[in-house]
């Protein structure tokens, strides 16, 4: 009897739900909204449906467990989230005994950038290493440990908090409460919120002309059409990037640092700083073969992950 | 038979060893010069006949290993110190094959802040605690992490190098490269500087009495007779401290953070600010229990965290 895992991702967005092999192979992904103002009753339901429109298809085979990864603080022991700005009304929920209930099958639950760095260490580019960090770069930053093999979680489950590191100390307010976390510097946020700045300082022409709210993407545009305060937008990302990963590479000596997220697209134009920046402010960088690197599963290294998790 | 263990922490300028019951009591201690310029062959002698003082006065009795705790990078598996500035000429000696040769017992190399952290964890303040930090605060600042009871040792043994995060991007150079690690801002050293300064600025009086370079006690003693500037150095150094351990905490989420060293003297002067700081750049710590405390066995921590390594 053939097996399978199932991966959820339950974004604040959409709910996508993949069911994989223990090979690590894809067999289907769907995806619906999240539709979380209709309340967490709603959601199991619409999970449920999900699990079980994919159950439909493989009759005759195996579940082994789902995994769900959610953008939040979770008590792995308890399968509750504790915090989750992006999931309102499911804090303290007992998401994960209520989708076992409701589906018969063993459910865990994962925070979602933990979910990401074990899928990269599952299938993407982090499949022969046994010690990683995961950085999500989006509109905010997330971050996951692999020690060992295992993600690393902390007494509480909230190791990883790695957007929320100082860089720089006097930078700009963070709603954590800190200044300057790589977050508010490295973000895509932060690179749209630099833009902005030249925009108004009257640095950048070729932004300015732009109508509405500056995206990352367009500072990547108008940084690879040779924008000078676009790309040294990027250098300052970049720079950030550097001190960030300079700490965590003289905290952990890992071999392998990965980054993820669409702002990835412009890795050339922010990766030579952040690379000067290692290589100044970390003497295990500079005489060592620590890898820097992109991550290759995009954004289903957290379905991916979820799965790999729910296989026993 | 009664067993034991014997711990030696290396250093630069002295050479301790010290002898264990299994339980953690420690039955003796001795210490002498390490005379480093005599070369390895004398320095393993020294240790050797170290050995055999203890050995002879524990006749009947069985010697389950040695630990060394050493400062400077090692190769764990190859028995190896790699880089140590303070034991000129034992790099890539083979200690550990060389010592179990000269004393027929089994023998197990950590670098000493690393050994410290252990030993915390058997028999100091890390006593209930699987997962902890230690920060080594002395003239320049070492780390020891302890993951699931275990050490970090990262990919080549170079993991734990916190004293070399950065907490201020554009602060004093470093030996290593960077500028503004945590050991230029929060060191014994970098209170020494910090003093300086003051008193070469005109700020203060009490300390421009004295003569010669300002050590960090004299000015812990200025600070405590109410001097101004001195107070303000330990507020730096608080701050400096408050800034890492934040990052610490958000990466790590582990229970419990340890600080050691002669300047812990100054708790009550600077951990005012250390705190605020953590509170303020880690939601983590502000939101849960998280312990920042003082190590308990000084300067004998690496004594037993290198003999609780040699017990099997």
């Amino acid at each position: 009897m053939a097996d399978y895992a199932v991966g959820i991702d339950l974004g604040g967005t959409n709910l996508r739900v993949a069911a994989f092999r223990p090979d690590g192979r894809m067999l289907d992904k769907h995806g619906v909204p999240t539709n979380i103002g209709r309340g967490p009753d709603a959601l199991i339901e619409s999970i449920a449906a999900g699990i079980g429109y994919i159950r439909s298809e493989r009759t005759g085979e195996r579940l082994l467990g789902i995994g769900v990864g959610v953008p939040g603080f979770i008590l792995l022991e308890e399968g509750i989230i504790t915090k989750s700005p992006n999931l309102p009304g499911m804090e303290n929920f007992p998401i994960r005994d209520r989708l076992e209930a409701a589906i018969g099958a063993p459910v865990i639950l994962e925070n979602d950038a933990n979910a990401a760095a074990v899928g990269e260490k599952w299938m993407g580019a982090g499949r022969n290493y046994n010690d990683l960090v995961l950085l999500t770069l989006g509109t905010g930053i997330g971050g996951g440990i692999i020690s060992g093999g295992k993600v690393l979680h902390g007494y509480l489950g909230m190791a990883g908090e790695l957007g929320h590191i100082t860089v720089e100390p006097e930078g700009v307010c963070c709603g954590c409460g800190n200044t300057g976390c790589l977050e508010t510097e490295a973000s895509a946020t932060a690179v749209s919120r630099m833009a902005s700045e030249a925009v108004r300082a009257g640095r950048s022409p070729a932004l300015a002309r732009r109508t509405g709210p500056i995206t990352s993407a367009q500072v990547f545009e108008a940084a690879v059409e040779g924008d000078e305060a676009a790309l040294a937008v990027f250098g300052r990302m970049g720079r950030a990037l550097g001190i960030g990963l300079a700490t965590l590479i003289n905290t952990f000596n890992f071999p392998l640092y990965l980054l993820s997220g669409g702002v990835l697209a412009a890795w050339d134009l922010f990766a030579p700083a952040m690379l000067e920046e290692c290589r100044r402010r970390s003497l295990t960088f500079r005489q060592t073969d620590t890898r820097i690197d992109k991550a290759e599963l995009g954004d289903e290294a957290g379905l991916y992950g979820a799965a790999r998790l729910a296989i026993p």
